[in-house]
């Protein structure tokens, strides 16, 4: 980043207030008559209702349109365990998406807890304040149990974005990569350089939707995760494969797909010379992906490439899920949000980037034709069919799966914001 | 409450959408550049910046100007322990009004721990998140201990508005009654009957005005809180007093002052006939106060009476004094609220009321003349003049007493909003 970028974004969270976020009255707050049923004496009657019957609350209080986003602030973005309040500036960002993109209120928790059964604690006691929890930036491995502890005693949906927000998205974009490469999911073999949260998410998510096992081989900074290593934990050794492989230079011979969630310029042109015809390289490592993809695309020109930048074609960013699959969920009072709604999700994204792009995405992209193709496998950020399909596809497969409290809504498909 | 007033207040909360409150976007976030400052990868700046200095989170963060509301729903109001999914409606209106009177966005937290120890420990691990904690509708005596830890423990500024705005207001009313009828208060004898949370706060601000100890009598639901009691606990023994006096009907006798916070119709006529010359009467159980305003004027006219009710003259309503010492807290960063921004706001408060009503107060009012006197000792909620004098009394008593962490502010005196 320039310093002018620097500067520009500094000023951008300090002005015309500091922050980005405010909360703001929705109803009559003027008359002592209007005060008198916002509080007292009007307010007890809510009250009652909630206290007979806590399904109310989504009723009678803003719940059920109300997020929170929870940090630890243990891995902030790429810059590492920096602490809870200097998280802040990406949860108030995070909840400014929500409300963006999908009109869902959000505000943002620090949790200066000091072990992660501490911070299950916290937060599982204050969730109900709230119609859905999204948990962000929180360092592997603690995050998967956290995550899975919260899921088993929130009666609200959690959703630990930086797994499976990213995930979906990489999951839609790859299916859709492997379409144009004419590969099937269920026979190409993939190396997934990184095993962290995002990566392991990623690759139980390819599972899912066909992927095999034992196509996959994922390393850590060691090296391949193989039977025989002992420096592991119970999260990565689900991953360990009975092999000889031992580095990415072994593993990468023949691959047809590379999914980077490590670091920058860990692929080598040469590595990518050695990967089968028509490979997909995901190279997410942000700013600066696993190989360039002016590199990349000097040395292949059968490639598809996505990256974690908007800069380039092709960017996985977790904007075009994370919104929507909490709309959805929330809209039909989804008890969790399951598998079968990831998947509902992934297909909806994938969809969109098959359709003709409307005038409105393709203008804020200096009119650039946006076809589906090798630079066009997922959709954008700005594009308005995103909240109604994603959205909708979510809360059908809610409703299906049995995770839904509601019936599908009536207000379905949602307008565009 | 009428079926239809219950109605109107269940429709109030229901619509437009469900509860009171919704959280904007206050930065532009269209575009793609947009959204590059608000997120990844701008957001990386101002993180970088608070992980240098964590006063940066004042600068570039919403922290500085945001409240949470944060109760456990064992006191709700008048209606007892209804948990803490039930209190959700009251958490909201008070974030409503922190917006309405003093411009401060709020957020409300509902802690649902099963001990003063983890709610403690819950709220101190999501305090930091916050410019300042407001508790609210925790029942006694837990709330002593609670907020006590809660100062003790937390960064920002913690107050328990049922004891400390509650006092404020009552006290700044009850010197304001004194004056007029002709008293001091270091001479008057105080009769308390209740010993819960406002009970004991408002005594205690009592004495910090000037009130001797030993001219308050204090009555729980057994009688006469005396040295002889047994079955008090420790903040209730505070107030025990060597004496023979063992009912209301004994402590009533000659008083110059009755303090009710306790329930509806406990003081009798009778009884108000015994009370001194020029007696006044803060019967602030609500909705039906110690004694029906009626009924007291009927059997003395040299009375000064105020109730918890917006319906009668000289209401005590806390929202006269909440939204402004947190206004002026926040302001110049006061580390915590102390007796001497308690005392300022006291005589804030009592000074507006001393001075002539604004046209746009008296209209709200039917046009009826308001100056100061008994039936008009404390300012009206809708008072423009709240803002910028209570909350500029605030910052200069933080300013002065070596609380705040910022100079009293250049951009006050604050306009009315």
């Amino acid at each position: 980043m320039t310093d002018s970028l620097r500067q520009a974004a500094l000023d951008y969270h300090a002005l015309p207030t500091p922050g980005k976020l405010s909360v703001e009255v929705t109803t009559p707050a003027q008359t002592q008559e209007d005060l008198s049923l916002a509080y007292s004496p009007g307010v007890a009657e809510p009250v009652r209702e909630i206290a007979k019957d806590p399904e109310a609350a989504y009723l009678y209080t803003g719940k059920g349109n109300l997020v929170a986003v929870i940090s630890n602030g243990s891995a902030i973005l790429g810059l590492g365990n920096l602490g809870p309040l200097a998280s802040k500036p990406v949860m108030e960002g995070k909840s400014l998406l929500f409300k963006r993109f999908a009109g869902i209120n959000s505000v943002d928790i620090e949790v200066d807890s000091p072990s992660p059964e501490r911070f299950i604690q916290t937060v599982s006691d204050i969730a109900n304040t709230f119609g859905g929890i999204n948990l962000e930036d929180i360092k592997a491995p603690e995050c998967f149990h956290i995550e899975e502890a919260l899921i088993e005693r929130c009666q609200v949906p959690v959703f630990h974005d930086d797994q499976h927000g990213t995930a979906i998205v990489t999951v839609a974009g790859m299916l859709n990569a492997l379409e144009i490469q004419g590969k099937k999911i269920g026979e190409v073999r993939m190396v997934c350089l990184g095993a962290g949260a995002a990566a392991t998410a990623c690759c139980k998510l390819m599972l899912a939707a066909g992927a095999k096992k034992e196509q996959i081989t994922m390393l850590d900074s060691r090296g391949v995760i193989h039977s025989g290593r002992t420096d592991i934990n119970a999260y990565k050794g689900e991953w360990a494969r009975d092999t000889e492989m031992r580095t990415l230079d072994d593993a990468i011979e023949g691959a047809d797909v590379f999914l980077g969630v490590s670091g920058p310029d860990l692929l080598s042109a040469e590595q990518l010379k050695r990967m089968a015809p028509r490979p997909v390289v995901f190279a997410c490592s942000n700013p600066n992906p696993e190989i360039a993809p002016e590199l990349a695309h000097s040395v292949r020109d059968d490639l598809i490439m996505a990256t974690g930048r908007s800069d380039y074609p092709n960017q996985v960013n977790n904007v075009l899920c994370f919104p929507f699959i909490f709309r959805g969920a929330l809209d039909v009072r989804a008890a969790r949000i399951n598998e079968e709604m990831k998947l509902a999700a992934i297909e909806a994204i994938r969809q969109i980037a098959h359709q003709p792009v409307p005038d409105s995405v393709r203008a804020g992209y200096g009119g650039v034709e946006l076809n589906f193709g090798p630079d066009y496998i997922l959709p954008k950020p700005t594009d308005p069919r995103l909240l109604p399909e994603v959205a909708a596809a979510v809360a059908r497969a809610a409703v299906d799966s049995g995770a839904a409290r509601l019936p599908y809504p009536e207000h379905y498909p949602l307008e565009a914001l």
